[in-house]
């Protein structure tokens, strides 16, 4: 396989379609779908998991409702397995809590005419430092 | 080849390694030696070059001397070539620019027993939304 020239586009669609069910409480769990039962490897605020299953139980334990999402970049790369390497920076609010800035990480790996989430890497941007 | 299980001390000996040289005016030129001369993509800002060339002229035409920058978190994952997926958030000052928020990730692709700097994108988190 060889660089995917489309990496943009497949960054941005992907990243518009993954936050639409995310941020949709009846829908969030849907995201499990997006994940390998055994090849994903997710980093939720510094909390490692692997495979989707694991990876649901997450989704599903995280005690928010609604989210109110801003992306300010989305930043893409191919990969040389046909792949795309995605950074997200954003804002969040989940239901009455103050807004945080985020970032996500994802890495697509192309799979039979498709894609799957082989890497996802989320930390809300929250600095000790002055 | 297969996961490697050392790949949070990679992370942050990397992490560690790559912003000591950068973040020095009189070595930052070297930090080249990490990238590929083909195989390496830079987004900075916003903006892509690819191979270790077109990845020193950018680093020399930066303006600032002084980094001050202290890392928050720095989370790795292992891929399942033999790499490490890096990302780290912290904030930074230039010289007397005022301090920013900033994430990069890395990620590392094994060769012939080291690393090179496969993908790097690296954003000032700067929001415009409120």
């Amino acid at each position: 396989m060889s660089l995917n020239l489309q990496y943009e586009d497949i960054g941005k669609g992907f990243v518009q379609q993954y936050y639409s069910i995310f941020d949709d409480p009846a829908n969030r769990a849907n995201v499990v779908n997006f994940y390998s039962a055994t090849d994903s490897f997710m980093t939720f605020e510094g909390h490692q998991i692997q495979g989707a299953p694991k990876i649901l139980e997450k989704v599903q334990s995280l005690s928010f409702q609604k989210i109110n999402r801003v992306i300010t970049t989305v930043d893409s790369q191919p990969t040389f397995d046909g792949g795309v390497i995605i950074n997200v920076l954003g804002r969040l609010q989940c239901d009455d809590d103050p807004p945080h800035a985020f970032s996500q990480l994802f890495v697509l790996k192309a799979n039979a005419g498709t894609f799957f989430v082989a890497h996802d890497i989320f930390r809300l941007n929250i600095h000790n430092s002055a």
